[in-house]
């Protein structure tokens, strides 16, 4: 086997497609600070206690185990930062007002999520801490439009959903509430067959609900379809006003409703969304309220949030103009090195050619040259 | 044990110092693109055979191990990029030409390099593969050099040593060539007692050389003192021919030499190169010449470079001062929600402040308001 080979789902990446990556990297972060996001950089490893608390097991079987040679304790590589930002929230910044963090850096997976999906996703996020109103969802669902704008997509679609429908069916029924994991999964597969089966023994009320719940999703006027087809119970009440409110908020991006699309049912605690866009079967980005996540690290605050994979979504960008570049000759006399130091002050790429070299095609576009010409340098236009 | 506590050596990264690294990330990654270096994104995850190609047994050591799942084979952690950048000019890229790449990315260490180091420093480097001759080395140097101005360092120090001297003395005296790790550690450590000792049988002029190398550091003018010192030996004429090639090339820096630093002496094939800064009492970037680094990638092409850990580099500057933002009340008035659009598309900050929240205090300094009067959102200076 080659030495240079690579794991499966691992990847280089190469000059044309990082450039994307660190200019969208950029635009996104500076997009958050502009809503006042701080930068946090957690570690890329953490003991499994604190990377692994509140996680389902989805997110332990994901996450790679090593031994630490320092304490022979186990520490995990991070397979997802959103419990990691929620514990510098929690226990290292520690404060009372609300507080508003983005992060940006590699996470790593043991299993791809997909048969060509990396097992080295770019994570890059946003998360807002302390305030329980629909306004901080509102907030990142703004932010989250807003990345996606700044990488010129059109015709992104807003998913809405919320984990308060289920969650209260359940608990008006012990019998469903003891299904729920297979509930969950037969409801993300749509499968009524399935759940027409599983339900026979529930009550009525609930059986109907479940039955209904696949098919509630469309556009905003799902919501008043399912105030129509679900029992009257306070917490699905509840559930359709927040998702009306923020439809209503949303203004003129196109939001959509799927009350049975469930992904990351167990993980959050309210309000929930996928954002879709032309060319991606899945969600570009994910997020959602959590408002457990810090309660591991001793502290209960409220927290909404979403995330995406850099590297997914600079694929989606053309490929980059390469910038014209000024090739210059080598040499260490002080002109030249003057002349090569003012035009890069301005901005201009100035490549030496190394002597011996001074014919090589270059992987940048050097539409210029410096040369020497009355006693001075000066730029030519060249083929 | 609580369960937030990090692994030792291992830390978060909070808002003031995540901004620094940010800030200096772009500003390093922008200047080695003013001379053409095209950026490159390694794993941090390859087999091991890939990633301790070639690297020596501290490498293997600092590397963590991983079992891949799907392949059932060891991975490692890179605990350096250098060899993974190689990897990608010898097989990715595969020209033929003058090849410029920079990187800048977390590494792992199963164990910390001094008691308060980091076991994940963030590096980022440059190198320059196809160009045997100084001119790529002198190009490297003064990119280091660039690195540190645009950090602000003053007072930075060149230090320039060559793997060739030492090579060439144990070239000639095969008794010395078997003492090679031994004799390596002693003049690290400037152990003159024991070099007298374990050099009783080698060659007189090889024993005096390395009972004189320790003593051969200083300015420019070690060359010429290790020049009448020194046995006239072909490969020792070249390498200081090469220093002082280098020294004059540096123009104003600061250049010294040390003979017996020979840090990387296992790595490098030539010149090589530490940057000390006040402060730090070790270097805070290193370099140099490793023409045989593609050598196992079935490439062998010349390379030189550096690298440096943003970290550390970041901790010397001062705290970023805070920029003045705008506090902002949350709304969803559409001339409200355009004026905020219109001061972020102008650059500045403005945090929407959540119902219940308005009083507190933010980590930005918010001085200056939005506020409604006379039918319109004005700005509004606030104490």
């Amino acid at each position: 086997m080659p030495n240079w080979l690579l794991p499966e789902n691992i990847a280089d990446i190469l000059p044309s497609e990082a450039r994307k990556i660190e200019e969208l990297r950029r635009a996104l972060l500076d997009h958050f600070r502009l809503f006042g996001y701080e930068l946090v950089m957690p570690p890329l490893l953490e003991y499994i206690e604190s990377l692994l608390t509140g996680a389902g097991q989805d997110t332990d079987l994901r996450t790679f185990k090593l031994v630490d040679q320092m304490s022979g304790r186990t520490m995990g590589l991070r397979s997802d930062m959103t419990t990691q930002v929620a514990r510098i929230d929690a226990h290292l910044l520690n404060r009372r007002s609300v507080t508003r963090l983005c992060y940006a850096g590699s996470v790593l997976q043991t299993r791809p999520s997909g048969l060509h999906a990396t097992r080295e996703p770019l994570q890059i996020g946003a998360e807002i801490y302390g305030h329980a109103g629909l306004e901080a969802d509102a907030e990142i669902q703004e932010l989250v439009l807003g990345c996606l704008a700044l990488a010129n997509i059109r015709d992104v679609r807003l998913d809405l959903c919320h984990v308060g429908v289920l969650r209260t069916l359940l608990a008006a029924d012990p019998l469903a509430k003891a299904q729920e994991n297979t509930l969950f999964a037969l409801l993300e597969a749509k499968d009524l067959p399935s759940i027409d089966k599983l339900s026979q023994n529930f009550s009525a009320e609930v059986r109907a609900a479940l039955l209904a719940l696949p098919g509630l999703y469309g556009d905003a006027s799902v919501i008043a379809r399912a105030r129509a087809v679900l029992p009257a119970m306070k917490g699905i009440d509840l559930a359709l006003d927040e998702l009306e409110y923020l439809v209503n908020l949303t203004g003129g991006a196109h939001v959509t409703i799927d009350l049975a699309d469930l992904r990351g049912y167990h993980y959050h605690s309210g309000v929930m969304f996928n954002v879709f866009v032309p060319g991606l079967p899945n969600a570009v980005a994910r997020g959602g309220r959590y408002d457990h996540v810090g309660e591991a690290f001793g502290r209960l605050r409220p927290a909404t949030g979403f995330s995406l994979d850099l590297r997914e979504l600079a694929r989606l960008l053309p490929t980059a103009e390469r910038k014209g570049a000024i090739r210059a000759p080598w040499g260490s006399e002080q002109l030249l090195r003057e002349k090569i130091a003012q035009l890069r002050s301005e901005g201009e790429i100035v490549i030496q050619s190394m002597p011996g070299h001074e014919s090589e095609q270059d992987e940048f576009d050097c539409n210029r040259a410096l040369t020497f010409d009355g006693g001075k340098w000066i730029l030519q236009n060249v083929g």
